[in-house]
């Protein structure tokens, strides 16, 4: 990506290891995230880009001589962001605040949008499949990478249980996920805030039971309405802009729980008595440690009880990347699948 | 109080039951609380003035009809919200959202720097305590009204337990609370953020293993220095300045929990990546709800295992509460007890 609207695809030197803990990956599956839509609305014009895209599976082709427990040939998810999984943070389950972890696409690590890439830290990071790379769960298994361990990262954070009735903020594919995770934890009662019918369709098939389209102050009346006048007991929020975190705070339950994993697109909000404090409300939530959850959700998608990549609607090659980010700018497209 | 500074002792009409669900009651013990320091500051002048003090333990000197499981002469004490203790945020233990529920002095409800206050809800706010009006123990059952309570929700609510690395920020009343219930719940590692040394010195009394007197960045510099740059699990929050919330991001641990117990004097703050959400820091908190703490807390105090009370460090008559509240803001004392 070049600056904001301005994606490439272009050729570049193939990734080789660079240290002992490095593994080459040919990538077989990658996505666009919402998220990659912040930069694609505000990067700044540069004359260098930047590699994009931080979701994939593949194939192993080369390991460093300290990776074990991988071979080349292995198919492998990797999260959105590299860790070494030993790490006083990782072994609390944060990997995202790994001591020798790092995020794709920054600091000479490429992006998975692309046809390789280098893996840091490859033995911590990646994830064995046991699958074939023709498996038809290859679009389910590549949420692993992101948008399910991030909706149930919001719902974990809200400690949703069958008790808890949740709202679900943003009808993307993170929202969606999160309204699949708040039902996998037994959550009975789960409005959906969205206004694309297609996608709100999927998420009443994921387990949301009410679909609220207003926005703004309507919205929050209508969740009030649904609720008995109380507000949920659980936000997850899977937007990131201030007009989210404002319905977040206008649908919450006193004593309730917002968790963010929509990338905040502020910094300053309100958290006083009038909005947090008096209520009594705990905001949680942030960049989701998927690493920490792959293990634990890999068993229901591989034996098809849950189907989180219903959320790819289209599917492309590598040469059509930027078509694909049009297509989600424009709405026209969910989550737009990368096969190179 | 008619404004900022201005705290009068005037005679008033003898408080009297209005709804068949008051008690009216003899305050014999009442206090000055840290919080009654900001109208201190900053209330504007007005002619009428109004009512101070919402932690109080008394006597019961008249009963409202539908007020069961008390009689005169029961010695009670309240906590600083009252609350009917049957609705379903009060089940919930969230007793300060009570539906009939509110605060004293306000609303047509006395405060409690007085010698009587009419009690809504009593039935609900009340608890009888098994001494007499005598004891030596009131000081320390005067604090469930709300600095124990309030210290203790801090805990609590940032689930502190014996693996919890915990800094408390502010050594007033309820920053010694919160030191004494973190101890209570089972924290090794205790770090009293404060810098008055008879405080911290009684904050060591009460379980804190490491004073730090440094404010701003130093302050910050010197926490992550003693926990490894890691910074602590539970940052309790125990003043509500805009600089103790900076502090309490600089200090907590990426994946901690920041517990804030101080009302906030400010209603925007940082919330966004370069704050809470990168580092998944969680924040809670907010008005306790120390009624659903009193049973808890209450045997220790009986027992004489805690001893709250000893934030008490002088004891005035009812006339002399001016003098207690320029004591407390010239933190000359620590915490003022009030005998009508």
């Amino acid at each position: 990506m070049y600056g904001a609207g301005d994606v490439r695809v272009e050729t570049v030197p193939d990734p080789v290891l660079q240290q002992p803990t490095d593994a080459v990956v040919r990538i077989v599956r990658s996505c666009v995230c919402g998220s990659d839509l912040h930069p694609y609305h505000s990067l700044p014009a540069s004359e260098q880009g930047t590699p994009m895209g931080h979701e994939f599976l593949g194939v192993i082709e080369d390991l460093g001589q300290e990776v074990s427990g991988f071979k080349r040939g292995d198919l492998v998810v990797a999260p959105f962001a590299y860790s070494d999984n030993t790490c006083v943070f990782c072994r609390e389950g944060l990997h995202t605040s790994c001591l020798n972890g790092g995020f794709w696409a920054v600091g000479g690590v490429g992006g998975a949008q692309a046809e390789a890439i280098r893996v840091p830290q490859a033995q911590g990071t990646l994830v064995k499949l046991p699958v074939n790379e023709d498996s038809e769960l290859l679009p389910s298994l590549l949420t692993l990478a992101d948008v399910y361990g991030t909706g149930y990262h919001a719902a974990k954070q809200a400690d949703v249980n069958a008790r808890t009735t949740v709202a679900v903020i943003g009808d993307g594919a993170v929202g969606l996920m999160a309204v699949l995770s708040a039902r996998r934890l037994g959550a009975e009662r789960i409005i959906l805030m969205g206004r694309h019918e297609d996608r709100t369709k999927l998420g009443v098939d994921f387990g949301a039971t009410d679909v609220v389209p207003e926005r703004g102050s309507e919205g929050v009346e209508r969740v009030r309405e649904l609720t008995g006048g109380e507000g949920v007991h659980a936000v997850l929020e899977a937007v990131g802009y201030m007009n989210s975190y404002e319905t977040a705070v206008g649908v919450v339950r006193p004593g309730g729980v917002i968790s963010r994993v929509g990338v905040p697109q502020y910094e300053d909000a309100p958290i006083g008595f009038g909005s947090l404090f008096g209520p009594n409300i705990t905001l949680t939530g942030g960049p989701a440690p998927v690493r920490a959850y792959i293990e634990e959700l890999l068993p229901d998608v591989l034996e098809g009880r849950v189907e989180p990549g219903r959320v790819f609607d289209r599917t492309i090659g590598l040469e059509r990347v930027p078509d694909g980010y049009r297509a989600m700018d424009g709405r026209t497209a969910l989550k737009v699948l990368i096969q190179p």
